[in-house]
Parts: C-alpha cells; sequence; structure tokens
C-alpha cells in the first residue's frame, strides 16, 4: 500500500499541457523557476510517500471519534499535520503579502494531488482551509484579511465551510441558520451538517465560513450571507480569547474517508455564536461559489489521485500474484501478463492519465484567468475554466470511481478484504461525485449556466480549437478524435436548438453531455500528449519508457474509451423522451 | 429500507420470457399450476419483506462474529433461518425422491431473487446448499445420498464449497490440501480460505464440499478430486457421531456482506478430517463445475437482487426528498422530478429489468436443458445456457455494482452515510463480479470456451434467432436491435478469424465481447418483453401501469444501454494491440 507520487508525468504535463514555461514568464510568476517546480515536486512527494500514505489504512480503519464533545482524529495524523504545516506545504498558491509563496496553482493542483492520493482522509482538512483563504480573499475587509489570512496561509488554523442543513443540501434557498446583529457584529444559532473537519486535535482555532440568514433577509437563495465563525473569539491584535458557542453534536458513520470527522454542528445553543459578515450581506451564495469553484476542480483531483492511488496499489498487486499459465501453456505466471487484467490495468492507467491532463488543464486556464496581465487572455482563459470546471469536478470523479472499483476487481477475492487496501480506494472515491456539488448539479451548471446562457459561445471555441489541432497534425489519432468531436457537435447543436420553454427533456441529457464533453477533451490531451511524447523521443529521448507509454496509453485511451461518445451522444439526442415519459407514480 | 418483491414482474418474465405454461406442460413439473406459482411467489414475497429484510442492515452493522472458535450470526438470522426452513422455501427445485418439491428452477430462481435482494448476507448460506444438493445429487453414491441429501434438501443441515486456498483462487490447479486414504475413507488436511458459511450457528450440521489431492494425484487441475466432510461424522442410519477434525481459523473482515462469515478453514490439525470421496478420484474438478455452473448463474441473479433492491431504496427516497424548484419555476419539488434523478432512476430500473431478464431466460433454458423430454430440445437448451452462463454472471453482477453506485448517487450526501442503506448496497453487490469466478474468467470462458471451441455454433444460433425475431416484426425496438446485432455479429467474426496461435490479443477483447453479447441479449429480450406488454394491453389490460412502464423502459434500454455495443465492438476489434503494447516493467 505504498505510494509513489507520479513526478515524471507531472512535470509532462505542467510543461506540455499546462504551458509552464509561458506561465512562469509571466510577471506574478516569476519564482516559478524549473528548479524550484523539481525541488517542489520532489520534496512534496516524499513528504506524501513517507508521512501521508503510511497512515492512510490505519487512519481508515481507526476514523475520527468525537471524545467529550472534541474530535480527535487518526494516531499519527496531529504529527502529519505539523510536518504539512512546518514544511510550508499550505502556502504554495497563495498571494505573497498573506504569506503565501505566491506560485501557480498548476503547482499547487500538483502537489495537492500526492496529499489526496496519498491520504484523501487527511488531505479533505487543508483543502477545506484553502476555500476559506480563497473567500477571505476575495471579500474581506482589510481588517478580516490582516486578522484571518495569515493564521489559515500558514496553516497554523484551519478553515471550514458550513453550507448544508437537513432540509437544504443542493438547494440552499431552504437554509435556515439565523444571524442576528447584535450591535458589535452577528450571533448565529442553527444546525449544519456535513461539515468536513468542523474539529480537530491539529490547531489551536478554526475558522468556520458559515451561511445564514439576517432577520429581514429575501426568502430563498437570494436571502442568504456568509459569516465568519471562529472556534475562538479573535480580537484585533489577532489574539485568542473566549471560545465560541459552537458544539459539535457528533459525527456522521460514513462508506469511506473515514479519518475525515463530518460533524453535525449546532452554533449558538446558549448566547449565540459569534460571527463576522463577509463580504455583504445577502450576496453569500456569491461568497459561496467563489469558495466552492476552486473547490470543484479540488474535488475532480480527488477522483485522479484516488484512480491513481488505486492503479499502483492494483499494478504491485498484478505484478506479484503468481496465477494459472499464459494462453501459450507452461507454468503459470504474475496475472499482469494475463490479457484481461492487463485490460483492467490499461482501462485504470488510460483513465487515470485522461481527468489529471483534463483537470491539470483547466488548472492552468485557471492560473491565466486569474494572472495573466493581458485582459483578453484573461477573459478567454476565465470563460474556459468557467466552461470546464463542472466537467472536470463530474467527469474525474466519476471515473475516480469506475477506476477504484477495477482496483478491487484486480485483486480478485483479496481485494473484497479490508486489509488489503483496495476496498478503501473504492469507498473513499465514492464521496467525490456526491460533494461540492453532486455530479448531477454539475451537469445541470454545464447544460444550464455554461452552454445555454452564453447560446453554445465557450463551447464553440472549445470545440474550434480541438477540431484547429486535429486539422493542424496528423497524429493516429486524429481520426478518432476527429470522429467523437463530430459527436459533441451533433449533440451540442440538438441542446441549443430545443425549445427553451419546455426543458426537461433537454435538461434528461445534460449528465450524458459532460461526459461526452469531458471524454472528448481529455481525449484532446492524450493526443497532444502522445504528439508531444512522440517529438521528445524524436529529439532527445530522456525518459524512454514514460514516453513510449505516454504513446501507448493513448492509444487505448481512443480505442478503448473515446468510442463511448457514439453512445452517450445517442442518450443526449434521442434519450429525454424516454427519460420523463413514465409518470412519477409507476417507478 | 423495506423491500418489496416485484411479483407481478417476476410473473410477467415467468409467462412471457421463460415460457411457464409449456415448462407446466412437461411430465417433470406437471405441478406448476399458476394458482401454485402465484401462491409461491405470494408467500416468498411475504417472508422476504417481513422476516428478511428487516434483518438486512442491522445484520450489515452486527455482522458476523467468532467466538470460541463458533460463528455467530446476527441477531435475528437463526430465527430467520428457522422460518425459511420450515416453510420448505429450501425444497422448491429439488428432485421430489430427497424431498423437493421438484419445481422449475425459473420458479426457484424467483423466489431466490427475493432472499438475495432481501438480506444478501443471510441467503448466501442456503445458496452455498444447493450448490452441495447439486454435487450430491450429480456424483453421491446412493448410500452418500440418502445419508445427504434429505437433511440438505430440507435445510435441517447446510452445505458449502470449500475450493480457495491462500495460493489457489482461479487457478485451482496449485492446491494443496491433502486426502489420504485411511482404510475407511480418506483423511484431509490443509487450510481453505473464503469458505462463505463455513460455520454458522444455525442448523446442527454442515456438509463440507472440499476439493484436495489424493497421494498419486497428477499435478495441476487433473489431480483433484472432491470429498464430502461433515462437521459432525454421520453414520449409515443418518444419526450425527464424533465433531470432525474440522476449525474455523478466522473470520474475514470485509467491505460488505459483513452478516455472511467469510472463514478461514483448517482441516486435519490433528488426526485428519474423516472424508468421503464425492464420484471418481481426479474428477473433483468435473464436480466442481456442476456445483458451481448453477452457482455462477445464481451469483448472477445477485446482481439483479440488489441491483433491485437498491433501486427501491433510492425510488423511495426521491419520492421523499423535497428539493429545489423544477426548471419551469415554483415550489420546491420531490427530486424525482428533476430529469437527472429521473435519468439515474431510469437507468437503474432498465439495467435491473434487463438483467432479469436475460437471467430468467437462461434458467428457463436450464429447466429445459435437465427435465424436456426430447433429447434434441434438451441438447439445444443446454448449448443455449453453456453460452449464457459467463454472460449471465458477469453482465448482471457488473450492472448490479454500477446500478447500486447511482442508488448511492440519486440520495446525494445522505448515500454516503451508512445509516442510510444505500451504502451497504454498493458494498456488498461489489462482491458479486469476483466470487464463483471473476468476471475476467467468465469472459476467458465465453470466448475460449464458448465461442473458439464450438467455432461460433451456439453463438451463431442465438444471433440468428435474435435476427428472425427482429425480422418478424415491426416494433419500435427492432431498428436499434438490428444495429446492436451487426456490431455483435462484426466482432464475433473478427473474434473467430484471429490466428489461434497467438492469442493475447484476442483475449484481451474478452470483456468487452461479453459485455457486448450480454447487452443485446438482453436488449432483444426487453424488446420482446415490450411486445408481449402492447399484446396485453391491446387485448386485456389488466395491469396497465406495469405494462406501460414495461414498453418506456424498453424504450430507454434502446436509447441510453443499447447505444454502448458500438463502443464494446471497437474495443473489440481494434483493441487488443493497445492492450498487449505496453511493456510489463512500464506500467
Amino acid at each position: 500500500m505504498s505510494y509513489a507520487a507520479p513526478i515524471a508525468e507531472m512535470r509532462f504535463l505542467l510543461d506540455e499541457i499546462c504551458g509552464l514555461a509561458e506561465l512562469a514568464a509571466l510577471p506574478a510568476f516569476a519564482e516559478a523557476t524549473p528548479e524550484l517546480v523539481d525541488q517542489i515536486l520532489g520534496e512534496a512527494g516524499r513528504v506524501a510517500a513517507e508521512v501521508m500514505a503510511p497512515l492512510n489504512h490505519p487512519g481508515d480503519q481507526a476514523g475520527s471519534s468525537l471524545e467529550n464533545g472534541v474530535v480527535r482524529t487518526p494516531d499519527g495524523f496531529r504529527d502529519a499535520y505539523r510536518t504539512y504545516q512546518e514544511g510550508g506545504w499550505n502556502t504554495i498558491p497563495f498571494a505573497t503579502e498573506s504569506g503565501g509563496m505566491g506560485l501557480p496553482w498548476v503547482l499547487a493542483n500538483a502537489v495537492q494531488e500526492m496529499w489526496q492520493a496519498a491520504n484523501m482522509g487527511f488531505a479533505l482538512g487543508p483543502l477545506l482551509t484553502a476555500g476559506a483563504v480563497e473567500a477571505l480573499t476575495a471579500f474581506g475587509t482589510a481588517g478580516q484579511k490582516a486578522r484571518y489570512l495569515p493564521k489559515l496561509v500558514s496553516g497554523e488554523w484551519t478553515g471550514t465551510m458550513n453550507l448544508t442543513e437537513p432540509q437544504a443540501g443542493s438547494d440552499l434557498g431552504l437554509l435556515k441558520t439565523r444571524a442576528e446583529p447584535d450591535g458589535a457584529g452577528y450571533r448565529i444559532r442553527g444546525q449544519k451538517i456535513f461539515i468536513t473537519y468542523g474539529d480537530q486535535d491539529w490547531t489551536d482555532n478554526i475558522v468556520h465560513m458559515v451561511l445564514a440568514r439576517t432577520p429581514d433577509a429575501p426568502a430563498g437563495s437570494a436571502g442568504i450571507s456568509m459569516f465568519i465563525v471562529s472556534k475562538f473569539q479573535v480580537d484585533e491584535a489577532g489574539t485568542l480569547g473566549r471560545r465560541n458557542d459552537i458544539r459539535v453534536v457528533s459525527l456522521e458513520r460514513k462508506l469511506g474517508i473515514h479519518a475525515s470527522p463530518t460533524c453535525v454542528m449546532a452554533y449558538g445553543d446558549n448566547d449565540g455564536a459569534v460571527g463576522e459578515l463577509l463580504g455583504q450581506e445577502n450576496k453569500g451564495l456569491h461568497c459561496m461559489f467563489v469558495m466552492m469553484n476552486n473547490a470543484r476542480l479540488a474535488v475532480g483531483l480527488q477522483g485522479v489521485a484516488i484512480a491513481d492511488r488505486a492503479y499502483q496499489q492494483a499494478v504491485a498487486y498484478a505484478r506479484d500474484r503468481v496465477q494459472s499459465p499464459p494462453l501459450s501453456g507452461g507454468a503459470s505466471v504474475p496475472i499482469i501478463r494475463h490479457p484481461d487484467v492487463r485490460r483492467m490495468l490499461m482501462t485504470m492507467r488510460a483513465q487515470t492519465e485522461a481527468m489529471r491532463a483534463l483537470n491539470y488543464y483547466a488548472m492552468a486556464a485557471l492560473d491565466r484567468a486569474k494572472s495573466h496581465p493581458d485582459e483578453a487572455t484573461r477573459r478567454q482563459a476565465n470563460a474556459r475554466v468557467d466552461l470546464l470546471t463542472p466537467i472536470v469536478k463530474a467527469c474525474c470523479t466519476d471515473f475516480g470511481v469506475e477506476t477504484a472499483s477495477l482496483g478491487v476487481q484486480v485483486h480478485g477475492g483479496v481485494g473484497y478484504i479490508e486489509e488489503t487496501g483496495a476496498a478503501q480506494h473504492y469507498r473513499d472515491a465514492r464521496i467525490a461525485p456526491i460533494y461540492e456539488g453532486t455530479n448531477g448539479i454539475q451537469a445541470n451548471d454545464l447544460l444550464g449556466r455554461k452552454l445555454l446562457r452564453d447560446d453554445g459561445t465557450a463551447m464553440a471555441d472549445l470545440i474550434a480549437e480541438i477540431a484547429a489541432w486535429a486539422a493542424g497534425n496528423d497524429s493516429p489519432e486524429r481520426a478518432s478524435l476527429t470522429a467523437a468531436l463530430n459527436d459533441l457537435r451533433h449533440a451540442t447543436d440538438w441542446l441549443l436548438e430545443q425549445d427553451r420553454t419546455e426543458m426537461a427533456k433537454t435538461f434528461a441529457g445534460a449528465a450524458p453531455y459532460l461526459r461526452l464533453a469531458g471524454i472528448i477533451t481529455a481525449g484532446w490531451l492524450m493526443a497532444k500528449s502522445a504528439q508531444a511524447a512522440r517529438a521528445r523521443l524524436a529529439n532527445n529521448p530522456d525518459n524512454r519508457p514514460f514516453l513510449e507509454t505516454k504513446c501507448v496509453t493513448a492509444a487505448f485511451f481512443m480505442q478503448h474509451i473515446l468510442p463511448q461518445t457514439s453512445a452517450l451522444a445517442a442518450a443526449v439526442t434521442c434519450g429525454g423522451q424516454s427519460v420523463m415519459a413514465l409518470q412519477e407514480d409507476y417507478f
């Protein structure tokens, strides 16, 4: 159950797919020299492998627990967090004025993949902190930034997102938590559920970002505000004071990510939890989307990370396990030599690489959108990252589950035994299609906000770019990609042509459309990667095994995964009728 | 978490797909009157819903345990078994001379689906008993039959299969357990793993069917014999005597089916476990295949059963959970009205119905193969059931996992909480693609033994039958089915044409080929079902909601699932190269 960060692959994607050299040439990222990038990837890989990965299985088995109202994380987690914090690992992408390193998100993302792959139950804690930093950076007052940001950026404190209530999940308009002005600030009262790392034994303080309603707020999602509620109150000088009126009521018993405490939180049982408004009243959903958009890409990354961990474990087992002679006869061989086992491993590998390429590509667009000096480039990059965010979140996490499931299968009966560890990936992976907006919500977001709202402009730009790439080269992947792209064109045109007054049948195709777009975009990036690998092989074949593998994986993706596009296009363009036909009481 | 057996659907399949009327006209099944069939389905449905289903979730949470060498099943399981046994439920398909009811397997199968859906962890016990009955019926001496069969058929005792050893899983040729003649019989010594219900607290005795090697046996699978090893020795009169030298060493901690004790068994720690040879020496693998072939169809049925349970639970939640307004605006509605939730529910439903039809159809062929008076019909039916067995096992169980995973997704965050119960189905379902021969083994069986060995004759017969059906009617499903059938023809021809001296690339396509054949055969049965439903609606629309639903589900299957065939055919016919291309040390 060891883990080795795929550093060569990460570096390759940064160079060939993310345009790291071009990013490093921007004023914002002058620090991102090739040497520093290599150093960070190498050292993070070491920490992930040596510190976090060994705690993954024991952390799953022990789980976090609630003892006298206080969360205890599994043995070793507190020390691992100390290592993480002291190594400065929390600071990579954040602004230097808050103590961050100011490095590109693509680089932070590669490092983040290592933490998630090594120990998803652990890495969820810091991931939530990043969301709080984003929200405070975007909407905090100077005073709020001064008080909270440096400690959240350094990791001295952690942050959380408090959105869900029992009656308000996907539909946050239904939330009931109240925030009443008390002169100085607000008093928060209500119950929140599904609060990841709502408490922990790692840090002195936790900063909760809490959605609530002020007394005169309009109904629904237009009446939600965001509040900063600190576990311990923080004075102007940043010193910790009174314990706030917040309580962990219980922890959920979950299918997976057992190490990550999922808390039911009670705010204001006594005199009300003291909160500060973040941003404007009634604009909480906007704050949340800033916090969450990034988190959606990060959850997509979890899908990639778990898939890679499952793949590595399956390969190790398949090399080791001797069973049955090959088809040509003779003695029993390691099962990696059997064609169907190899098919499973290739599927796992190709899906993982393709989804990683998709995820990193979107992150590079985010860096351009945030930091490019040219406004037109920023706008263009922003449209691309907006379009890709739901695709990355849903497609990477669905493939994460499928890949983890294959990982169990490669192990045969042993995979079903918890001690082996393959089953943990299957359990852990299953949360990612659900949280930070279910994949159904992502599909609706893609179709409604990203495709229909701009009449297909952003999607047309992506299709045109892929088509231009395919037209401009004679790669072996070109024909498959062109055929698949026609499926995407066909489905896109169909969706744009539908009557917008009766949308149920159109939205019935949202999920297959998302997967279609995701597979094709990832297929394009795989083809680009293979072309880059061939060029490197021709010029300076430094790392022949890696480069040859990239070409094989791309070919496999074209033959085994990309052809799914025709069935997906069929589901979009002719499937809505049968989705909606059944009377509700006939189910 | 209640369960309602889909009795109308079962009865419909028995009539329209299994030809129950024709089966009941056979001399062997004269008892299977429509009234008796209805009575059995109705009463079994009640027992499944009232006795077994309520124990499913608590049984999962508690699990079986090993206390002082004795297995304790979860609270209530012992009483449930008593109800099961006293109701005569174990006896349905077995020969009347051993105390069975002698009813068709298709009927026993429908009842079996109810037990598996209601409580898979419980129902695994009786399922293994059925395997032992089959082996004893086929290979037992008159004395063995007299001593063991009546009590196994009645359920007074249970039976097990003891195949796997740590080094011998899929490759039973590697097994090491020894059987040494001791004058009267044999002494068995060795360790077996993954023994389902290797012990329990339900019955006075357990009859283990154990694979082992005699001292002079040839190496490999040609040197394996099967032995009857009874927990308590049984004398000629059938009276229980001395405790045999068998010990449960430990129970595995598994991903799912927690209630079912998966035992590590030690045979012959002391003076050797007393065993009787079943059938001939060195023919144990043949005995095992008789025992297992049936079990493979039954495991396929578990995939159907868990899928239906997951579907029922998801529908109940989707009707109940109010969240977000519809696309047309207004107040929040139950999520079953949202198109993407409906797409998931329709997918779950269509997959479940299609796999159920496939499974029941194969079981009907088994009844004909076993009991038809005409030899040619028996032979033909036998070829069909041989061809379909690996397809049923693998396709039903893969769809079982996919359906259970969708069931979690429909629930959103609540689905990830163990208390909800959706996660249990996702965990339980995952074993079925693994045990009784992994789905990769099934795919190899289909391609090697069922397709190539007879040069495609059995498959050609199936294709011809589907083609004739499609040619003979103008159903709305006809065009989709014909297109898909061309994919199957193309893939089949390609596989048959490959060079048989270099088979790795051919077998790389075994798994997609199996899924291709399964989806098309199931699609045909869905189309037949829809046609039958339309005919009933036109003539005597007794059950309009059920019949209309059948038509919608068939349409959904044609539009959303059947189109997968083109990608699968592509993977078979052009994918082998990329599966096998990567150097082993590059993974």
